[in-house]
């Protein structure tokens, strides 16, 4: 009985300090405020990272070690941030409740993950037909959408920054061709976000899974179908292994852009330099991170198609207008569900309508005259 | 005794715990200990930028006073930059001679413009009919690009830095229709690095000149016709008040980078937590300005056609066609003048040819199905 007692309370010891350790550690520790101009000593912050990513995956997960690397850099060393890879820590799809909650001080990952909390989130990962990789950063930099965003992670202690974006990506991988938007239906598929709200309507079944799961799924056939990024990080993962077409373009994600979530208290106990440093070079990650997709995708894409065999196709062009026309009905619908969704919606939709306007004079003319 | 034993029990876990905890949270050194150049009080750079742009441009011009305020920032003071605008300090055109002469820190200008010096120069700004913005990223960052340029730049004691991007252009401001490539003969024309070379091919006379004389040149017919940058920029200088036709795409510059020059010395005599945010900020401009470009070019171009009655014309795809074939023998040439620029230029080429096959399926495949 006593040793019974004993050990319930050496547990409860254990747990009380371990509840404490996260306070005393975690952000709410009121720190020496220096802010660097002074010859005071001083703090050394060390700070965990959490993702949803394979620890140094291509692209998703090179980006948050570069993060690391440039604070490390920029700080003297006074801020270290260790990058975990999913499931070292906290589960894949666990990144936001885990920063939220200030068991880790930030994470990497994708806000459409969370739109079971808040459906508004999903505008800033990506939009079936929506924003490409530039666009959206005119959106999040200088057309609202980053204080929007913020606005919307304050109840859960959160301050959101871009950080990654993938450009368009591919449709994905099917083992049925694709000629008809009949032949959606009834199709069990990886894809989250608003893509998936889509395939929904069009009758498939979609499902979100972190992307250490996709392979396995997609071999026992548990999935029918998945899409993941594009050639660099699907070759990564064996994907052609599993399925034999690789459809384009990526309809549902035209510039999937990353997240990094800080949480609130332990930002605001840095002192102002190395909060500057954090959001720096959040913004420098942002750009590399789309620069090495861009960089790497077509040779990836090369061994995929020449060395593995893979049956590369385009989506028939009724599938993409059909697609587009159920896209637009979906996101309004989403937006309309709640305020916080259709304010956001409402920026977007503006933002979008000027800046296509204006691309099919620039961008899109240009590279259609190359 | 049991309960003492219980109890010493718990304390042994408390205090291991905390032991424990005082490891995995505390900082790794203690929390007096600096970094090693950060032991006594820290020196204080007062550093200038001297600029091809108007003081505080749009776009061109706010760039590097956000560099300015992102260094001040991480740095908690310890790296001022002043920012001069064109003719403050020197004349728009020789920033990359002050800079490598020592008489300012830094300069923000673009490559093009020392294509006298180095015809290589013009591949860090622009290709006729070649990279987008989102592309050239890829080449500088993941491509092997900047370890090209900073070849290129050593001997002149510069580290060039990308900074800054404007997007896809215009073709240009014309007080004639351009209906044929012939309309182009005889036509002088303000046209830099490139795309210069390409019109001259075409039978026109390029002249390079700093955009502040643009407006003066174009309305007293020192020059036929001008490209300067895009909506954003050409509402700010007023170019519909002295021309009728404003012409797309940009086929001459379809991702105009911009540069920072850092002296060599100057950036080596720099703690190396104060070159690494030199170096992250400009990579933080660098996509800070394109994303400023592609949020304001719409509304300006809407105010330039709505409220200035500008005639926005596409070149004719015979046009285009025709300035395509001139640019791949006009650059090509370029390129086998000299070594170093025969160098630059296959590493461009051959990196183009592969974004340019992938973006087929993504970006492009994409922009066209949207």
């Amino acid at each position: 009985m006593l040793a019974k007692n004993a050990f319930s309370m050496i547990k409860l010891g254990l747990m009380g300090l371990v509840a404490t350790t996260l306070i005393a550690c975690g952000p709410e520790k009121p720190v020496a405020a220096t802010n660097g101009a002074d010859a005071q000593p001083q703090q050394t912050y060390n700070w965990k990272m959490v993702t949803s990513w394979p620890k140094n995956f291509p692209g998703l997960g090179t980006a948050p070690e570069r993060f690391s690397k440039m604070v490390d850099d920029m700080s003297a060393g006074r801020l270290k941030v260790k990058v975990y890879g999913a499931g070292e820590l906290v589960p894949a799809l666990q990144v936001f409740d885990a920063v939220s909650q200030g068991t880790a001080e930030m994470g990497h990952s994708g806000a459409y993950y969370w739109k079971g909390k808040m459906p508004a989130a999903q505008f800033f990962t990506t939009v079936p037909f929506g924003l490409t990789a530039q666009e959206m950063n005119g959106w999040i930099y200088h057309g609202g959408g980053l204080e929007l965003w913020q606005e919307l992670y304050a109840p859960f202690n959160l301050i959101p920054l871009a950080a990654g974006n993938t450009g368009v990506q591919m449709a994905g991988w099917f083992n049925k061709e694709i000629n008809s938007v009949e032949d959606l239906k009834g199709l069990k598929m990886r894809i989250p976000g608003l893509g998936g709200e889509v395939l929904k309507r069009a009758g498939g079944t979609p499902v979100t899974l972190p992307g250490g799961e996709l392979f396995t799924s997609l071999q026992t056939g548990a999935i029918d179908a998945t899409e993941w990024v594009g050639p660099y990080n699907d070759l990564a993962f064996g994907l052609y292994k599993a399925a034999k077409y690789y459809y384009y373009p990526g309809w549902h994600e035209p510039g999937s852009m990353m997240e990094l979530t800080v949480n609130k208290p332990a930002f605001e106990s840095l002192p102002k330099d190395l909060q500057a440093i954090v959001t720096t070079a959040a913004k420098a990650i942002n750009a590399d991170m789309l620069a090495e997709y861009t960089a790497r995708n077509n040779a990836a894409l090369t061994e995929l198609v020449d060395k593995h065999g893979v049956d590369l196709r385009a989506l028939p062009t009724d599938v993409l207008s059909k697609l587009r026309e159920l896209s637009a009905e979906v996101v309004a619908e989403v937006a309309a569900q709640d305020p916080a969704s259709q304010k956001v919606y409402d920026s977007y939709i503006k933002y979008r309508d000027g800046v296509v306007k204006y691309h099919a004079i620039s961008e899109q003319a240009f590279i259609n005259a190359r």
